[in-house]
């Protein structure tokens, strides 16, 4: 994670290698957290009153400044994460494709919620009076910084976007694993807010270590809601700290899932072994630190699920170990694994290439009955990282009943040939009340950021299953809706007047 | 509020006289709460699997059962309430009309929220998957009958229509205020769910006095949300049991509001004391007993000041009390403009006919000076009734000072006349943070339901700002989005499947 000294600064540790990386950051201290969110407050009104295009070129300034940061922001962030090359490549290309995509998203202008009632001044028994509405932001948004994604869901990842982009500003903790990655980050968005003639305040940073900045954040008067993507003991943490302020805010804490995939008799008949290596392929990917990992299968035993197990252990076993994102996470893996393994209900079918124990674990795959499942809660845990466990259900009874006692997930994944989709209708009213999104034939590692997106679900998987932190709904999260009464045209705000060209709904019908 | 006696029945108590009225109605017992929300847990997938002209008739035909309950359905209520036959016509006439619009909404589909991304399977350098997203229920919802409106925000009012909208069985508390009217509109929903064919337990009923029922529904696991308007000790009760669940769930809670109406100085000039009058019709229009009630009046001193309180201490004056809805609420009103009354910053400007002392209090109208009122925030608490304080501001910088120290409002109003539209624009961004709707020139009594209606606010005049209670956009309260990503046509639901007509956006643009 990161070394503190006694100066108060500390230093990232490099993933691959376990050592201090220079140079040290400064710890900010929580008068640097009223500073920032008191700046934030003070840039509110004249941010959201800026225009979607002002806001819009913004987002996209952003991106350029990171672009900007060249091969440096990757090695650095590749050293602090662990992370290969080619996936923060991409990832870079996610974090500024989703800026992007936020910035269409402003101009588009659907986001605005706008309603109009016209008045009937000659409606009986009342007149009708006139009704504007539109959609405000809340006010300044803590963003907390995601290890496992230094780039797309951290310092201007995608809580960072859809909150500004909703006309909040934003105050991020940066995540100590990655203090540099954040550090030139903060350093391109404070670079886009300059050249764009933002307010000063828009964007804040503080970091540091331990949780007391975090949740001084939080407690914050002037945050009026925050973003944050990390472990379930985390979330709720922040959930606890900001239902006891004076003014409760809300938090959309995307936490834990297990991600549930389903694998239907007919395909796994059909190719129960090539499932098996994609499987292996989508658990191992990042070294299985993803939201979506798929951390649990459900099949009808049988020679299918015979077939997907051997391909699964095969590609397994031949699995190299790559670094984890902190010895923080590693610990917790292994401790996780160990305790899976000596379950007295659990059978370990394969582990992959030893870890060196410092900054790498084996992949480990595990299988169990469904009684065993359904007898212990517990094996429903999350143990974030390249861990799976394989449940073999008699029928599909039993799969169901497996199913039901499933806490909320982000993903669930129905893998089926044509001749399944019989038996697969009925799960799916299931899976709808346990998932927000539901995969045919692929595996849940991939989000697309992208309008139709929901990286969401029910609890624990999000502390609010209303939204997605993925895709450009997640600017919803951010807003809230303020009616105008009769209010005089030279006071409505301009989305709201007569001849725009705006998306809306007069008298409860899109026009 | 109601008689219980030792056998476990309990007697609604005429709010004219205070005396017990027959019958007797029995307590529910948190067997028939747990009862209740089993039956309503498997309803759920059968009734939200239902299509949109069957849930819209459900609808319908709740409104027309309750108007089949005719003359009887008025007086009772009535009765029950105190309120005026021509008040109870009309709230019954919004309820019938709001279960209607809530059908209209439902058939026109823009709560569905159909996004559909298509898929790219030629794109560099990874296809894109095809995502198809749609708005889910939440599950069974809990409501909370309010006692100031027996019809329209009780057992069949705003929250029961758009959680059945949405697609949510809902299990309905009972106000013990009025058990006579909770029982005959309970009896109509069962009725219009038999005559169009819902599923059991799509509407359950549980009644009685004391919290420990409120908290036993609030507690059941299968209850997905709750909707509830009255007091903020009673809303901030429910919020905490929500929180504390193994699974916490929302809590629209509509709880307290003072409403500040700003007087400018070209209206109080022109028209202060036609101002005058017309507020105290507002204020004690139904006791005074609204969540909009104007509780709060700012404006800078001056003549026009002068003849707006003359004429509002006139008209109050002479204004004959009604009786207030229960006996918690007459006491609750007493002691709170008691003291008022007795606080040393407040003036008492006039006070109405005497009350009785038993159902009937007097209104009252109090004035302080700005600075008294900063200096004291419980000046600034709901007084649930037909009380309002003038707060004399010397300056417009004063006046913004005050506004700024406001907590969470539903409604801030703004009477100006042209002249004073240039003063008026620095207040809007301030109302904008401050409440959830914005008139002009109108009284704050008086919401309309309608598609763009907000009737919500920042804490605490809600428990979260996002919503509104009345209006179509309350559907959205009970929704979640889920994802489908590749699903088989065949396992779509139908409202995602290529063809229909229902509102949608197509990568990210409303088509």
């Amino acid at each position: 994670m990161a070394d503190i000294d006694p100066q108060g600064t500390f230093n990232a540790i490099e993933a691959a290698t376990g050592k201090a990386m220079d140079p040290g950051f400064s710890q900010s201290t929580t008068q640097d957290v009223e500073a920032a969110c008191q700046k934030a407050a003070d840039a509110f009104d004249s941010y959201r009153a800026m225009d979607s295009d002002k806001r819009a070129a913004f987002l996209e300034a952003i991106g350029d400044e990171i672009m900007a940061l060249g091969d440096k922001l990757l090695e650095r962030a590749g050293a602090e994460s662990g992370l290969p090359a080619a996936r923060l490549t991409g990832e870079r290309g996610r974090t500024v494709g989703q800026l992007k995509l936020f910035a269409k998203t402003v101009r588009e202008g659907h986001w605005q919620g706008i309603r109009i009632d016209p008045a009937m001044p000659d409606r009986e028994p009342m007149p009708r009076v006139e009704l504007r509405t539109r959609m405000v932001p809340l006010g300044p948004v803590a963003v907390f910084g995601a290890s496992n994604f230094p780039l797309a869901f951290s310092t201007a990842g995608g809580d960072t976007a859809s909150a500004l982009a909703a006309g909040c500003p934003v105050v991020v903790k940066g995540h100590p694993a990655h203090p540099g990655t954040d550090d030139m980050v903060a350093g391109a968005i404070a670079e886009a807010a300059r050249k764009t003639g933002m307010p000063d305040g828009v964007f804040g940073h503080v970091r540091g270590t331990g949780n007391d900045l975090g949740a001084a954040l939080v407690k914050n008067p002037h945050i009026a809601a925050v973003g944050f993507t990390g472990s379930r003991s985390g979330g709720l943490a922040l959930v606890a700290i900001a239902q006891q302020r004076a003014v409760p805010i809300p938090v959309y804490a995307e936490m834990s899932s297990i991600n549930p995939v389903i694998l239907m008799p007919e395909a796994l008949a059909d190719r129960g072994a090539q499932l098996g290596a994609g499987f292996v392929q989508s658990l191992t990917m990042g070294a299985g630190q993803f939201c979506t990992n798929p951390g649990l299968v459900l099949a009808i035993e049988g020679e299918g699920l015979d077939a997907f197990e051997q391909a699964a252990s095969e590609a397994l076993t031949g699995h190299e170990p790559a670094p984890m994102l902190t010895g923080g996470i590693r610990k917790a893996f292994a401790e996780g694994t160990e305790t899976m393994a000596s379950h007295k209900g659990i059978t370990e079918l394969a582990c992959g290439v030893s870890g060196d124990g410092i900054t790498r674990e084996a992949a480990r795959l595990f299988s169990a009955s469904a009684e065993a499942f359904l007898a212990d809660p517990a094996l429903g845990a999350e143990v974030f990282g390249a861990s799976s466990l394989i449940v073999h259900c008699k029928d599909a009874s039993e799969l169901h009943k497996v199913l039901e006692s499933l806490e909320g997930q982000l993903t669930a994944t129905i893998h089926m040939d044509a001749g399944d989709h019989e038996a697969a209708k009925p799960l799916i009213p299931v899976l709808e009340r346990k998932a927000g999104r539901i995969l045919a034939n692929g595996w849940p590692t991939g989000v697309e950021v992208a309008p139709a997106m929901v990286h969401g679900g029910p609890y624990p998987s999000t502390s609010d299953s209303r939204t997605t932190s993925v895709g450009t709904l997640a600017i919803d999260r951010y807003l809230r809706p303020v009616c105008y009464q009769d209010m005089p045209a030279s006071l409505l705000p301009d989305a709201l007047r007569d001849g725009t060209d705006l998306p809306k709904m007069i008298d409860g019908t899109p026009a």
